[in-house]
């Protein structure tokens, strides 16, 4: 196969600019997120939340630690993440799946025009939850880091490597005045010369690596389903089938057949599953008890 | 046809000059902008208004999360595009349809002269709602960033590409501090290779894809009516009945024939209708119930 | 007519220099302007005055929304205009008048010092109102923008265009901090190619096309004038006749012989009278009934 | 005479050097200035003093505007004026007289070294009131402002140009953070080819031509003679009895013979009179009646 | 062995980019690190905690002194290590051993993704506690000044010195604006020409040198063990089974057998203990006694 | 004699760098200063002292007027002024004296190491009061400004300009954010072509010329009796009794004659009395009336 | 001796680099020094202490005045120079001695690693006491600028100047923003031409010559002890003997034999005394009484 060089460059302050140099062989095509819209969501209790005077001034800037060591604006970051979609990733024998029910607020919405999921490069996909545009800026950088790698190596870039470089760079946006951390958690699934890897990362630029993980609002319920149900070699057809149940589980009510979303990252690449596929594995669940 | 650039460079602190190489052939021949006067409006309940405090000193600052992970700056622009006129936009067969009833506060004012909505290419138009002025420098940036994409690739930019690059541009505006973010939502409609397109977009830097959208302070009423009135595959003559119909709705009163503006975007490119076109479609709604 | 190129240029932030080539062909001399005292009016109500704590500090800054989605400090800076010299201006058949009534505290002063019309280019002239150093600061600009377009396309700016640079230059101010936004209104006046324009804009940066319109303390009882007795196609004598009528009604007494200034901008180009074609115009108008 | 180039640069932030060529010829000889000691005046009610709070917060930045639209802190600066030594300025038959009678505390004190009168060029001087440091930086750069003129022209500057070149120098200080204004107002006399002018000048960068004009604290006394005394086409001897007279006015006890500065600029350029000559101009006043 | 070259550079400000030239001979095999999570641990008393006001306003800014000269922001940092796990090194016979027994949240996680010890050189390792992406960066700091090291004198660099740059950098986060001070303490243990070395740092820039060592919430358990127990001259094994005893008894619970870390450096360089290795030696402690 | 270069420079922010060719002909050694201990005084009132909140907040910037136009940085630089040691200074037939009395705390204190006085240039000493470190950066500087002229005009620098330097420098650090003022006046004396100079400056960058003058804690009484005893035309001899006697009121108990220092600038240049020729003055002037 | 350039350069803000160029003839060894624990010290009454609100908000910012003229960030960085270890010196007849008593809080500690004094060059050290990083910075900046000044001069830096340098420094981090002033004073000890010389160092930047001095928590103690003892011409025996014995008075108790440290500045150069020289004077002191 020839090497068709997609880059993509630009000042972190004003956006990042992806050029793909045809149409076709394009692998980073890219396609629109939907937004994500800021509201208090009825019936969910608040953490922090009924805007408490908690934090007593040390909260304000990213620049401050609180008495106890505590740096509040990295946690109200990851406020922001448990604000956002359910998205889960678990390990199967050959590689990682992705699923997650979007939220669909209207049937004017366009669901294909949601995306929580992203081709990094032909061998790492991220899920993302908390605020779209974040995640935007942290997606077009990790396509940045694996084509740098591609440039400069021509070689892939192990996925570990790369959890690194994005969770540097959110890391910076903790300690350094003038701006504020990232609203957003990512889960980083991809297949490298190493093996099989599933990273969590968070808004203060920690990261860890999972079996299966899952970040958003329903985060405790997929995990509490994970660590019963989970167990090691699955089949691709058997974790995706316990990643949707995890995530029914989570919304507590029938996935939404028009909205689930799931990729699969194995040694034939990442690949994004069609509407029928997506269906044809929700069909396989048994339905939700009353 | 020859190619004849013309562009638009400047540094984002002060303003973007618009420079067109001559009168005729220009495409991108700039139009004044009427201001956006802010004014409380009687009789209109505000969501967060009333000068609560309810932030509680989390809200001054882009770079500060409240503690339950909100960015108060951004859900305050986005108070101002509820204040801004309203604006609808609906896809039918072959393109998108722009729809919107300005306000014209005295009879001394040239209608002409307030323009919501802008042609950005040969294939795209924004409809804009909330500042004015901010507005202004969306769609210079727009514009920009249409012709180099034909500058860099002879081709015409794809509607989601810039849909996503304007964003990012608003995003930035929402975590790096010295500025505030723009008070401005756009409803970017455009016509590619890849189909036709009608992006919603808001202060955030978030972007959704609809099939009928609509931004300003009529927005909740006009998405109601579409949600129940629009279909797939509407003629542009259904089309632009059914937007005008959904801001009369909004206005509760009768359309002004002399501030209505309709706009066109379909496989002939952008078009706006002028007054006697838009009065034939006037015409035909039936008269509003007392 | 030969072609003498006048130019100014210089950084924002320190006054601009501008630069004439010979005394007898300059177009651009520059005239003294009279300082614009700032005092409270007595018997003048203040629609935000009396200093009510009513921003309740979303007003201190300028990157500042209001959880209304209001921007403070750019509906202080219109205050700023409210408190100036009231300025009006009108179309005729052939172009736009400009009127004003200059306020002289002292004999001492000097009449022909205060100045608030400038020409800008042959065929554009600008009346101010608000804070006169700011004001200076724009006029100074447009002769700059006006300039430019002469050196680059060897053509007269279009006034829309002028008006389109002059304001996204002041938008600048009123969304990166660091700086205040101008307190100075304008009334561009011009004719060009595409006919005769009459732009009135605010310290937001918005601008709007009228027919008539009106900027400064008596904004409010010229523009209901102008609604009242403005009508197409006026002759000069009739527009600067209406003109002067309405700026003796905001005043509520008769006009200054002194201080009167009127300005028309035509086919001819951008021409200030002298005081006897000022008072021949005064005296055509019936004495104020008490 | 032959043309000896002198010239002054330097950043504003660190004071502006002069280098002067020769000792002999050096038009811009520096001498030294006074300084301005401020301390509360017993006896002299303050307009905005006492310290309240009147500003509540809309006063202490340069880049806020209060609700009504004032600029605090320049009207503060305009505070530093009037607590200045009051000097004045009148037009007569060839040129501009500017006179003053300068506080000495002390009989240690050299009254000499007590500058409130520069010699900017050979038609232009100017007289100061106000912070004594902030006045020496701005006829600093007047002085260059007119050897540029010079150099670039061959001509000296028109008076009016170079009052605006420094007055858009001092408006740059009302809008750009991090400094203040200065606290310092001008009387700026001369005599060009248009003929002669008195420009009067304030902390905002506001500008006015008087055919008299005063500055400091005795400003309003001594304008309220002038209107009443002052007439076209004085002999040079009765204007400067009659500014003599409106100083001994505005202090309301006899001038002090050592410390009267009187300066003359007419058709033979600036001339500061010596010793005896203002003390014959003394001798002419009748004594103050008690 | 050929020396093959393996360097790091970046803008402190962004992360830092570890370039390695091959896999196999690669010394810096970039080893992902485990998220720290900042939660309140129950019944656990905080010293500073209960966010009483104790700094009365001067611990919100690293630039500021309290009255007493103590750096507030710089004690809160080292309660950010006091939260971190308790980690240990002591010295032996022929090097240092450090070793840690990692918090394993839950089943789903990757024991070995959790890395508490870095490789730093041949000679040297670093073991952190504290905030987990704040240590990654200086992780990747001592690198890099490793690597300079070599290049300028191809010489290893000396232990001592080392620990000096690392702290040097870290002083300047405690005295300069815009930034926060590191929240990671480090033990730096190391084998040179000089000797053994085990250094304890902390966010301050401060360094010792110590016997035996520890850092993170069990610090002072450790330390009590390590007086009474440690004694010069241990073998390997002895040393091995000293640290896990000390480390069992901050835990006040038996060793985790999947989550214990340990690493030696001695003559034979870094070299960290496989999970057999590892559980051989916690088998040799006498098992906790209830 | 041969002209040595001796020059000085460097970034004011990281202190000047002195470097001087030859030990021998070195005009510029420099010599230690010793610390100004800032202490209250006790049973000395203070004027603005007892932190009463005079200045409302309008005291905490120095970009910030206060409502009656004072600028209250300045004024409290000038209050360090008068913490510092008293220090004279006064004209006679051939030049300038400069005296003061230097506190010594403890016998172990090296008395000539405390240097309240300097050499700038051969024509020109400056003695200092207020705090010791900020008044080094002024006399570096001073001696730079000295150098300068020498280099550019092969001159040595009059007083005067040199003086004017120096305040310009001063009031810089009074306008412009980000620094503070200079908690330092000097004397400044020296003979040139021009005669004979006593300036007294202080931290507003106001400067002003003397017959005998004074600054420090003692000033008000140092002046008083200078105004009673100083006569023009004083030999050097009654010069130096006269400044003791004034200094030996300023203390109110006899001089120590171990710590008193005095310098003679006239036409033979700069230099400072050695101990037993001071000793000799003391002898000469009549014990204090208990 | 041949001259081996030892050099460090690097940028204030993130330490400086040493580079030694050999280790055997290495003059600027690197000894790592101990961590400065900032704890409140129970029976030891605070003079500013117990955070009483002393300040008044005068004492947050190093660029701002209280009203009685003082700088409260300098005095708090006073007090961090008060908590320090007690350090002493004093002159004998050949040189300077320098001696304190460290604290050693655990049997683990490794003495030696604890360093109070370094060497600066041949013939100057600097004994240290407070904040320990900061204290490494100043080091690392006098080293540099001893071996600019070998460079520049081939001579080795006077004392005097290099004192100076060194205090310059510590001024420009009182007068500018964006920092704090360093928590460290130094005791300097040199020998040069001029002499002997000993200085005494605050974070103000001021110096003073002593004959014997002392900083840190001790220092008053210390200094009434030489002031009552210290006489002129010691031997170096009587000199360190003199030393210890004040030392061994402001502890309080007895000489700790692991933790006295002495070094000498002759002739001969700076050495440090090993332990056995050490303990050889500590045994020539008389017992304490109780």
């Amino acid at each position: 196969m020839s090497y068709l060089p997609t880059f993509a460059l630009g000042p972190p302050n004003c956006g990042t600019t992806i050029l793909s140099t045809t149409g076709q062989n394009c692998d980073l095509l890219i396609t629109p997120m939907p937004p994500r819209l800021i509201r208090p969501r009825p019936g969910q209790p608040h953490e922090v939340g009924n805007l408490q005077p908690s934090g007593r001034g040390y909260d304000h800037g990213i620049t401050t630690f609180s008495p106890d060591g505590r740096l509040f604006q990295v946690e109200y970051a990851r406020e922001s993440v448990k604000r956002g979609t359910t998205t889960a990733g678990l390990k199967f024998r050959d590689g990682v799946v992705l699923v997650c029910d979007k939220r669909i607020a209207s049937r004017l919405i366009i669901p294909e025009s949601i995306e929580k999921m992203f081709k990094i490069d032909n061998h790492v996909g991220i899920a993302t939850s908390g605020l779209v545009a974040d995640a935007r800026q942290l997606v077009a950088r990790a396509r940045v880091e694996a084509q740098i790698n591609r440039i400069t190596y021509a070689a892939s870039v192990p996925v570990d490597i790369l959890t690194k470089k994005i969770c540097d760079f959110k890391q910076s946006f903790t300690q350094y005045g003038g701006s504020r951390p990232f609203g957003t958690a990512l889960l980083i699934g991809g297949v490298d010369e190493n093996g099989i890897h599933l990273f969590e990362t968070d808004p203060s630029g920690a990261y860890q690596s999972y079996h299966a993980g899952a970040i958003g609002s329903g985060r405790n319920t997929v995990i509490d389903y994970f660590e019963k149900n989970w167990k090691d070699n699955l089949t691709l057809n058997a974790a995706m089938k316990l990643g949707l149940e995890a995530l029914r589980n989570a919304n507590d009510q029938e996935l939404n057949r028009d909205a689930v979303e799931v990729s699969v990252i194995d040694a034939e690449g990442y690949r994004i599953l069609d509407r029928a596929e997506v269906n044809k594995q929700i069909d396989r669940l048994k339905p939700l008890e009353e």
